[in-house]
């Protein structure tokens, strides 16, 4: 390694974003599918970045100290590949291995490589996964590692990039640096706004971004954007790059229809030959800055004190989940809260106010809450983010993600059911379970009472992966004991006899309706067990199994939730193998405002509708 | 009525605002619930936009002619009934019935309503709503009727928002005019950007929206606001209007912690009295304009022709439900198509080419293109929207509230589970069904061939209320013939026999793989039943009880989709009463990317795992 002018720099920087563009065509041309075009447009911005502006160890991707790079337009995954590997951090004949079965080097990019916080591939993501990780590195870490993002144009069409741009405005996260690659085209058409990034500028600082236009192939326009976003205080930069899509492949450069398409070998080699004649032999090793070290206080995580809730109280488990998050901060400190302004009906304003550093207000953006998460959870902590259950639904595609990227965030949706009563079906979250069970490897916990609710939150937290917590909106009364013990995976027999005719597996809200049906039931002669299936996902199995054969192989499932996709859904599938007789309660239509116990009624899920039920049945 | 000074004008709708103040205060107090403060904020703007701007037609609110209004701060409602009363469609009574089980003046608006096109109270919804009305009146209907949107400061945080801002600039929808109350509170916090006008009005005109800002509590300044929309042509307006939360309740004006609080008796008609007294009795009696008739040619609906696949033909499901849409363009007047730049792999471009006038672009906005479509249902029409199912899952609260609205959208998702191949899991849809079937009312297909594809898609038309097709990536074998019919609810037995010892349901490229499976069985003496379940959703009961009791009560379920949500529990549920036993086979984990083949092997739903699977459990 030479000691380098400065004015040198930008050569070098073009002869290794070409090297990055001949890694890109010669991967997706050998997987015969891929984006080259794609990567193409944003060689230069991402060389620039790896090779003389971030501070990062290209040994250790996983060094917390280091900057960090999200690439939100993942189906450049070969560009972000073929820099880590000339980083120095892999082989870069590995590849040649894109996109195989035995490959990490997938076709969008998953946290499977130690150099990927979060999956990429979903558009208009990213940006939300580098607020998080800003957030971190600014307010709770204290830092001074940058956050760098690749934005295509494309993709800020996507609404949840401006819910990102306004809570990182919002925050102040002059650490957070990004770069739209405006290359002109999507996938199928040109995008809107094409090369007007006179229009890109307005919005972007119509939302309070620093912003800096570029030539996104002028290495030296891009260096000097780069320093002045580092000088940047008080605020986010965004770099506005006008690219092409394509640059360097002469008969793509700028043309329609290229998108996802890999070169034919024939052309990749023509391509690649021309590349290579303007790249020296041997090529100039970059020197690339380590990040400086920051000292971090070892977290000592204190076991949660036990519920105080007394047996004659009244409490709603999305008041038990505040508590309890709350009482965390205290002995976790690695706990860190979002909301989307609803703190005051979730209670997770007692620990923002409580721990108000570790609290962020995402205002009304549930994509940006989850997709921060993420990128909190990406950088050790645990993120509780919690809203309405239904609107959970407005982040599905963030959680999907978050899956996909086995991220350690915990959800929690309150508001569940037509318990909620008079509000009306836009705020009743009713397919919640269906969704949240869907994506492997998440948690789904539903508890009944303030005991278990609080009890779940402490297990949430020491869980590794995903955890959803469904929480209802009325006070209920209490069922456990202070040290009654819940796991993941776990339920509870609360009603069982030699001589139960049938099982009743009920969760949340219907458990107190179960229990009184179960004294009305008693009365009438009939004895049933009652199973609290406080998890759901996973499902405790063994105690169903145990229920079928001691209760005629018959069950009844009641639910504060659509029918398909949830408690009941689950415990068929759970003993499906074994042959059961099994009667789904749930709700079956969109329902009405009303009551809560008007509703609970109205749509089959009161004690009165299972008593009936069960009479129905056990004469059969 | 006496004729009315212009002058006069503002002074009387000042009363008319103040009489919604007193309604709305009236029917939360009464209700026990509900955002009375909400409603206070917005009065002036909605007292204007009745009595003076919309012509409508008030005792007819279906009226295709008419102007239309949205309150996307759907929290405001009874701001909204009260409107509605007032302007003489019911008796205002009837106000007082609010949220109760038997009005249908719930919580929050739903289309039970008949002045209701889209169900509102999930905040940033609003505008694509009317994104899709404005689309229809402006290209499709070509009329000069107007659309009116009201929206909170609170909820244009919510991305969603500047999705259709983009899409409505685009679209240079100068019959679109927006409102922003900005009342300077949300529920749980001052908004980020309270009172400051200047910066919504950089980001409205960032988004190529005219903007015009206004004290909102004056009557004349909206009035010219209103005015000046009207004249502006190819933009749309917003008009930013600076409020008071609670603006005439003296006690909780502009002051936080009244968000969702009603006034308790005393306090009402404390309120209401002071209200009172400004007003004349006899109420000034406003004339609404009457819209103008517009001649709406009669829609000659046409059976679509047969699909021409030969028998030997190898195509993608998808690829056959774009080929149907092209033709269905032709013989159904009122079908529509939206895209979010996919086109051309979801094969929507087919009929975008032909149809150039009733296809509408989205870009990268999945949750703009669903409520565009709900607007576009909204106005009668038949929206196809198509994306990836996996960014379905991006919209998907904009389909719950669609469920809510029993909106007549049709939504494809093509590129379903690990048979896409090396794209990776960002790009596959393996929840789709499990979030689709989870709402009541949707139709959920899945057809698996190209014939099947095509005759469900005009099915899709026909069929009153939301339906879902999921399409796949690869090209597959012609399994039926061009005369074959295909219902909503419907299966296909595409093998059995006398001595069937199990019975696999497939639907999709698993179709396929158990056919081959089937021939290896019948290879070692084992025969079985197979069913094509191409509707998930209704679900063809009878078919598979008669399997049921023809093959042992023993099923296998094999599906290119994650284990919870999908066919095997479908399959489940329709016979959770008759004790089957029956083994689910599916994506068990998050994939990898790989070859479709290779995938579809290694996650356990090939020909080869199933043929596997039947010899297990036909040797217990």
């Amino acid at each position: 390694m030479t000691t380098l002018a400065s004015d040198q720099l930008p050569e070098l920087l073009r002869q290794k974003a070409d090297q990055l563009r001949i890694h890109s065509i010669r991967a997706t041309t050998k997987a015969g599918s891929g984006h080259p075009t794609s990567c193409c447009s944003a060689a230069d911005i991402v060389a620039t970045l790896f090779f003389s502006i971030m501070r990062f160890d290209p040994k250790n991707p996983r060094n917390p100290d280091n900057d960090r790079f999200v690439l939100s337009k993942g189906h450049a995954a070969p560009l972000l590949y073929a820099a880590w590997a000339e980083a120095g951090l892999f082989d870069p004949k590995q590849l040649l291995e894109l996109r195989t079965l035995d490959s990490d080097l997938e076709g969008h990019p998953t946290p499977r490589l130690p150099f990927v916080d979060m999956a990429t591939g979903s558009l208009g993501q990213g940006l939300s996964v580098c607020v998080g990780i800003a957030l971190n590195n600014k307010y709770l870490d204290k830092t001074s590692a940058r956050t760098y993002v690749v934005l295509g144009d494309g993709e800020s069409v996507e609404g949840s990039v401006w819910e990102a741009a306004d809570i990182a405005r919002h925050f102040q996260l002059d650490n957070l640096c990004g770069v739209v690659d405006i290359n002109r085209l999507g996938q199928s058409d040109p995008t809107m706004l094409e090369h007007n990034l006179t229009t890109y500028q307005a919005r972007w600082e119509g939302f309070g971004w620093h912003t800096i236009c570029v030539e996104g192939h002028n290495h030296a326009e891009l260096l000097k954007a780069f320093a002045e976003a580092t000088q940047t205080s008080t605020k986010p930069t965004m770099i506005l790059a006008k690219t092409f899509k394509g640059k360097g492949i002469p008969f793509a450069e700028d043309h329609p229809n290229w998108h996802g398409k890999p070169l034919n070998p024939q052309q990749a080699e023509e391509v690649i030959t021309v590349l290579s004649q303007s790249l020296p032999s041997p090529a100039y090793t970059f020197s690339i800055a380590l990040p400086k070290t920051v000292q971090r206080a070892k977290s000592a995580i204190q076991p949660l004190p036990a519920p105080k809730y007394e047996a004659t109280d009244m409490v709603a488990t999305r008041e038990a989940f505040g508590e309890a998050l709350a009482q965390l901060g205290a002995v976790n400190p690695l706990v860190v809260g979002l909301d989307a302004d609803v703190k005051n009906s979730t209670y997770t304003d007692k620990f923002g106010k409580r721990f108000p550093d570790r609290f962020f207000e995402n205002f009304i953006a549930e994509q940006n809450m989850v997709g921060a998460a993420a990128g909190l959870a990406a950088c050790g902590k645990i993120p509780f983010a919690a809203t309405f259950a239904c609107f959970l639904t407005r982040a599905y595609d963030f959680i999907r993600m978050a899956a996909i990227s086995q991220s350690n965030i915990k959800l929690m949706g309150s508001h569940v059911g037509v318990s909620i009563g008079e509000d009306g079906p836009s705020q009743m979250g009713l397919e919640d379970l269906a969704m949240m069970a869907a994506q492997p490897g998440v948690a789904v916990l539903y508890p009944s009472d303030a005991m278990c609710a609080y009890r779940l939150v402490e297990t949430m937290a020491n869980h590794k992966g995903m955890v959803y917590m469904r929480t209802s909106r009325p006070k209920t009364p209490i069922l456990y004991g202070a040290e009654e013990f819940f796991t993941i995976g776990g339920s509870k027999v609360l009603r069982q006899s030699a001589k139960d005719q049938l099982t009743i597996v009920a969760a949340g809200v219907t458990v107190f309706e179960a229990l009184k049906a179960y004294d009305q039931l008693q009365t009438a002669g009939i004895t049933v067990r009652i199973i609290d299936l406080y998890s759901v996902a996973p499902i405790d199995v063994a105690t169903l199994q145990q229920a079928a054969k001691a209760a005629n192989n018959r069950f009844i499932t009641v639910e504060d939730h659509y029918l398909h996709g949830g408690i009941g859904d689950a415990v068929l599938s759970a003993l499906a193998g074994d042959g059961v007789r099994l009667t789904k309660m749930g709700i079956h239509q969109i329902p009405h405002s009303g009551k809560p116990d008007q509703l609970l009624d109205h749509y089959g899920i009161s004690a009165r509708a299972i008593a009936e039920k069960v009479k129905q049945l056990v004469q059969v």
